[in-house]
C-alpha cells in the first residue's frame, strides 16, 4: 500500500477536483503491475496498473492494493469495479473508502457481491491525508480552507495599510507557488489587489486548472487595469455592487453579484461550483473575518525574524474586539528562507 | 579553559555586579585545584582554586588557566595579581581581557612584569557570552537590555488593554522566573501594573540580590496597593508627577523625579546606578518605545499556537507610524511549556 500511496502522489498538480488515486498489483508476491490517476479525464489508477502489466495473463488471481474505493458509476471513464471483477483480481485492499456520494461504498458493495475479497482501511490515514481537501469537501459539502499570512515576528505583514511591505525572500516566494497549485481557488479582499495589484497565479508550473482567484470586492472598488484582471486563470468577484456586471463585460471576469454576501455563503457557492479548497492570502481585514467566523481547517505562517511595531498592520486586525483566543494545533514547522514556516490546523 | 567555564557557572544568580569567573590550577598535566567566585564580596575563583589545592606546594611553578583576567586593585578582596605571583604560578592562560577600568589590563601587565608567562584569548568568546551583561555594561557605560514578550501567533500579548489575558502556562512561568534571576533589574510601564498588578520578584530562588522593580509612571497613577508595593525587592518608580515624593513616603520605594524622563536618560540613570542589565516585561507601548530608538540587545519570545486578532493588544503596540522594519537574528528556538521560545539579537 505504501508502493500505492507514493504513485499515487505522481498525480499531484493534474488531478484538478478528482483525487489523486495509486495502484498496484501484486501475483505471487511480485509487483506485476503499478498505475495512478495522471491527470482530470484520464483513466484510473487501476486501469492504468492493468494496462502497465506486461504478461497480462497474470492478472486473473491476481491482488491489488488501491489507495481509493474503486469507482461504481459511469463518469468520464467507465467504472474501474466492473474492470475489476472483469479481470479476475481475487483480492483487494483498500486505503480508504471514497467519500463522494456517487462512490460511498458501492464500489465496495459491487466487489463483494462479485466474489472479490475486499480489505478496507490500511494506511487509511496516510490515504486521507493525501487528499484531504477532496475527502473534507465531500465529507462536509464545503471547501476545505487554508489561512496564509507572512509576517514579522511582532505578527505584522506590512508598515501601512495602503502600500505592501516585502517581508519574504524568493525561496517563501518559490514555497508560496507550489503551495497554491495544490489549491483549486484563492482567495483575497480587494483591498489586497488595491494595495500590492497581485497577479495571484503559479508562475512555476503550467497548470491545465490554474487556481480559481476569488476576490471578495462588496463596494466594487476594482477596476481593469488591475493585474489580476487576465486570462492566465479564471477570476471570480464576489461583490454587492450591482454596477460591477456592467463595469466587467470582457470575458476573463466572473461577476457573482447579489446585495449582501456572508463569507458563509460564498463558500457554499464556491462549494455548489464543485470548489474543495481555499487557500486565503488576506488582507488583514479578511483574514480576520475568517477567524471570526471560526471559517478555516489549517493556518500556514510565514513567520520572519523582523519587528514592525507602531500602528502598522497586523495579520488578522480588525475593529471587533475578539472574546477569547483560538488554540491550535501544529503540524509542522520549518525554514523557508528568510521564514519559519508553521503549519497549523483547528 | 572549558572545565574553568564550567566552574565559572556555579556562580551564577550569586555574583550580583560582579562577573562569574572560574580558575584552573594544573601542575604537570594534572588538575590539583578549582575554584569559582561564588557570591559578591566572597573570594574570587583564583584564591578559591588555590585553597582548594591539597597539597599546597604543588602550587609553585604550575599553570593556571582563569576566564577573566585577574583583577589588580583593591576592591573587597586583595588583588588576586600579586597573590598569583606570590604563589609561584609561571604561566597562565585568560580566557578575555576584563573590561572594568579598575581592571582592563592592568593585572595582564602587573603578572607580566613579574615574569608570569601570559595568554589572552582562549575560549574567549564563550567566556564573553558567560558574562555578557557584565562585559556589554563595561564596555558602553550602559546596560544591556532585553525585551521579553509572551504573545500570540499573530503578535498579541492580551485581548484588551486593560485586562491581562494569560496565554502561557506553569512551565513558562517557571522559565520567566529563571530569566529575572539573571537580571539585575526588571522594568514596566505603570500601564502593566493597572492592568496585571504583578509581583514582578523571582519566587522560586532566594536571592540575595534581587532584581530591583523598575517602573515608568510618567502621570504618577500607581498607588500604595500594589502588590509591587512590598519590600521583597527594590522598586523605583521613574515619574514626571512630582507630587509622588509626597505620596511614596513608606521605605519600600525610591522615587526618581524629573520634569521630563527620556527612556534614554532611565537607561544613564540605571548605569550610574551600576545595573548592569533590563529585563523590559512590558506593556506594548513601553516595548514599542524601546524598539522605536532601538533600545535592546535581545529579545525574548514566548509565542502560543494561539490566535486572537481582531483589535486586541499587539506586543509592540503604539499610535507611531513606524518607517522601516529591525531586522533580527535568531540565537535560539527551543519549545518551553505551550509556547515557542525565540531568543534573538540585534
Amino acid at each position: 500500500m505504501k508502493t500505492a500511496l507514493v504513485e499515487a502522489e505522481k498525480g499531484r498538480y493534474q488531478t484538478y477536483t478528482n483525487p489523486m488515486v495509486g495502484a498496484v498489483i501484486v501475483k505471487e508476491n511480485q509487483l506485476i503491475g503499478l498505475g495512478h490517476h495522471a491527470a482530470f479525464g484520464k483513466e484510473h489508477a487501476e486501469i492504468n496498473a492493468f494496462n502497465n502489466v506486461v504478461q497480462q495473463e497474470k492478472i486473473k488471481g491476481a491482488i491489488m492494493f488501491v489507495t481509493l474505493e474503486p469507482c461504481s458509476h459511469f463518469g468520464k471513464t467507465p467504472p474501474c469495479c466492473r474492470e475489476i471483477v472483469r479481470r479476475g483480481i481475487k483480492e483487494i485492499y483498500i486505503a480508504q473508502k471514497d467519500p463522494n456520494p456517487l462512490v460511498a461504498g458501492q464500489g465496495i458493495a459491487y466487489l463483494e457481491k462479485h466474489g472479490v475479497r475486499v480489505h478496507v482501511g490500511i494506511l487509511a490515514a496516510a490515504a486521507q491525508k493525501l487528499n484531504r481537501f477532496y475527502n473534507f469537501f465531500y465529507l462536509h459539502d464545503y471547501p476545505f480552507i487554508t489561512l496564509k499570512t507572512a509576517q514579522t515576528l511582532d505578527g505584522r505583514i506590512s508598515l501601512t495599510a495602503s502600500h505592501r511591505t516585502y517581508l519574504t525572500d524568493e525561496l517563501v516566494f518559490n514555497d508560496v507557488q507550489q503551495l497554491r497549485a495544490d489549491y483549486q481557488a484563492i482567495l483575497v479582499g480587494s483591498g489586497t489587489i488595491l494595495a500590492d495589484n497581485p497577479l495571484l497565479t503559479v508562475r512555476m508550473m503550467n497548470l491545465k486548472y490554474p487556481p480559481v482567484r476569488i476576490i471578495i470586492d462588496r463596494r466594487g472598488r476594482l477596476i481593469n487595469t488591475y493585474k489580476v484582471i487576465n486570462n492566465d486563470a479564471p477570476t471570480w468577484i464576489f461583490t454587492e455592487n450591482m454596477k460591477m456586471s456592467q463595469y466587467f463585460t470582457n470575458s476573463e471576469v466572473e461577476i457573482f453579484f447579489k446585495k449582501k454576501w456572508t463569507l458563509k455563503e460564498v463558500m457554499q457557492r464556491l462549494a455548489q461550483a464543485k470548489i474543495q479548497s481555499v487557500l486565503v492570502e488576506g488582507g488583514a481585514r479578511m483574514q480576520d473575518a475568517f477567524l471570526e467566523r471560526g471559517l478555516f481547517q489549517e493556518l500556514l505562517v510565514y513567520q520572519t525574524n523582523q519587528l514592525a511595531g507602531g500602528n502598522s498592520l497586523a495579520a488578522f486586525q480588525s475593529k471587533r474586539s475578539p472574546q477569547k483566543l483560538l488554540d491550535l494545533k501544529i503540524v509542522e514547522r520549518r525554514q523557508v528562507g528568510n521564514a519559519s514556516r508553521l503549519w497549523l490546523r483547528r
